[in-house]
């Protein structure tokens, strides 16, 4: 219960994300004509595909209304998305199974309304994405941290899940691979295990599957793994936003397993209506072989960017970082450099003022250890990279 | 909690909306190849003003990169939101007021989310539009039904709320003026009591006013009476859906009371990261002399077709009805028409087989005496009015 009159819930005490902090003095830093490198975006910069940027144009030119359409998506779209499974997963999937969603935003608040009630327990990695925690909190679940770090790969382990579940039982986890901030992914026979787990203890998996593609290793499980691929129980969570390129289009999806197709189907409506109509319709255009190029291009600017942060990591100086299997990020502990500094934020702050060089503290991350972390985003491209790793590297060297 | 492994939560036993079986026989008859006049739809069918699709049109010929923005919306958006509050209600709004939300469905998310804890208690009038009572119980909340008809104009009554809150204290009051499915509205002096009697007694009022403008009085409060103007712990929601006819783009804001902002901004980006980016970007072209026009000359097709309809509702032979003040509906007891039918639903689907007219049953709207209701929608225009008026009159007639 509210506490007192005209207080805001309890639910909405969430912290301040620190990024805000280093954005607004980006920005602030901009707005007085000084030239700043951000490492700070978590979406890429390609934009959506051209086919897809067309088809937008046509609608609008034509001034076409556009009205509500399905709450859970248009029959073209739920069709073009379903077929995209066949040709990354060799997955045969019903264009039932799949709800558009407004982003992958829409699809996580969809998928934890319909999957778990007030008081159920969800574990999540820690460090992850802070939606997910803040998200499931505002509905009232609790959230379970499973701390995670280099000797887990940052991901859950099947031990982990074992131990938190003997505490109280668990009614959710959510994997996310590629993950955020880590970029860490599990392959097939983690993922497998994982969800064997996951089923035979009656807890369902939410695999947050938006990065997939945005990858950097070889052979047939390159895009990554779908949780769709080996849990029928699963609920998987995808987007327009990063493969390709289409954030603020607010384009998402999840493949709803049977037994929450009435569930999700009955909350669709009331939560959203339905998905931005036009974006929709432009979105089909995502699946021609043109825009598969256009991000396959978008992933190889990302990969050399990678190439050239993981070839002078070193120069650095810092402690552990994930091996960034695919996203568009680098994850690590400050380690000796951050000596003189209170935290990864006074750090941040401190560079920024210095060098024109924004990286996001950790802390949004992961409340205990992202305190010594910072993440780095691969987006701005691999020159930007090379010459802000070039000012750290000076800046850092000038302070020893 | 969930009560067995794989089962969908308790919050997502929402019942599924009479009116899709309806849709979904109109769907069917249309692809028979019948003719069908539906008076089901939600929505306006102009579509966006000019501008507002001419500035889309710019965008995505020029294949501009849509990225996140702010989580509450655009500067130049917000600024012209707020402006919108002075030409229509004289109101010095602040930009920083205004969150900008992913329609109005966002928007009541974001609002319950920062306003109301689990187990709040939260008022409505009854009839009304389902989605508050589905998302409210979604979010834990508990609906108190205010039971209003044609004695309180289908509004709540000061003397109502005073005697659901005796009960045990409500938390909050949403209040839709004009309302859907009855299009009534409070006028100032009505507004001003319930606002003052929430205020005493700490109940936050939740305003949705997305049919303001959508409105058929003349006078100083032709476009509706906002609580912003009446009550500085009241949050306002409202939508570019319908005076401007944009349901498909899913824009739509918030006023946010000052004590409620900090709350507001730290929830909004974790459950949409922002709204639709190109959409606002071509919404501030909704506030040009031109696309209040058109949304002047949409307001106009619409009382075209409610005179139509006003003028002939005694032969329809009904019962009790409201008076659609504003928005575009119709909301009407069926009476003595209902005899030899189980409930509206039944009658809604023998009109629709015999004569192609679809109509809207009340039982989503509500959950009591909505089963000898109907909702007529204006969105067709006033020839389809009087054709689908001559249909039912002359079956209803045929079965005497």
């Amino acid at each position: 219960m509210t506490s007192s009159p005209f207080a805001p819930s309890a639910r909405s005490a969430v912290a301040p994300f620190e990024v805000m902090d280093v954005l607004a003095t980006v920005a602030r830093m901009r707005a007085e004509g000084r030239e700043v490198i951000s490492l700070c975006a978590g979406e890429p910069s390609q934009g959506a595909p051209s086919a897809v940027h067309a088809a937008a144009a046509r609608i609008h030119t034509e001034a076409r209304p556009l009205g509500y359409t399905p709450a859970l998506g248009t029959a073209p779209l739920r069709a073009a998305i379903a077929g995209h499974y066949g040709r990354w997963y060799g997955l045969d999937v019903d264009p039932t199974e799949v709800a558009v969603t407004t982003g992958s935003s829409g699809g996580f608040v969809l998928a934890f309304l319909a999957a778990f009630d007030h008081g159920d327990r969800v574990a999540l990695a820690r460090p992850g994405y802070p939606a997910y925690r803040n998200i499931l909190a505002g509905l009232g679940c609790e959230v379970v941290d499973i701390a995670t770090g280099p000797v887990e790969r940052y991901q859950p382990t099947v031990a982990q899940l074992e131990a938190a579940h003997a505490q109280a039982p668990l009614a959710g986890l959510v994997l996310a691979s590629p993950a955020n901030p880590t970029g860490t992914m599990v392959d097939r026979g983690e993922l497998t295990a994982i969800a064997a787990w996951c089923s035979a203890h009656g807890v369902r998996l939410v695999s947050d599957e938006i990065y997939h593609g945005v990858t950097y290793a070889d052979g047939p499980d390159a895009k990554g793994v779908s949780a769709r691929e080996v849990d029928e129980h699963a609920i998987v969570v995808s987007s327009f936003s990063k493969y390709w390129g289409m954030t603020g289009w607010r384009l998402g999806w999840l493949l709803v397993p049977q037994d929450l197709r009435a569930a999700v189907d009955a909350l669709a409506g009331n939560i959203a209506l339905c998905p931005p109509a036009g974006a929709q319709e432009a979105a089909v255009a995502a699946f021609t072989e043109e825009s598969y190029e256009q991000g396959e291009a978008a992933r190889q600017d990302f990969a050399r960017a990678r190439e050239v942060l993981l070839e002078r990591a070193a120069e650095l100086g810092w402690g552990a970082a994930a091996p960034a299997d695919g996203a568009f990020y680098y994850w690590a502990e400050l380690g000796d450099r951050l000596a003189g500094f209170a935290d990864a934020r006074e750090y941040a702050a401190a560079l920024l003022e210095a060098t024109g060089v924004a990286v996001t503290p950790g802390g949004d991350f992961d409340p205990v250890v992202g305190s010594r972390c910072v993440r780095l985003s691969l987006a701005a491209g691999p020159d930007a990279i090379n010459e802000a790793l070039d000012r750290i590297i000076a800046w850092q060297g000038s302070r020893a």
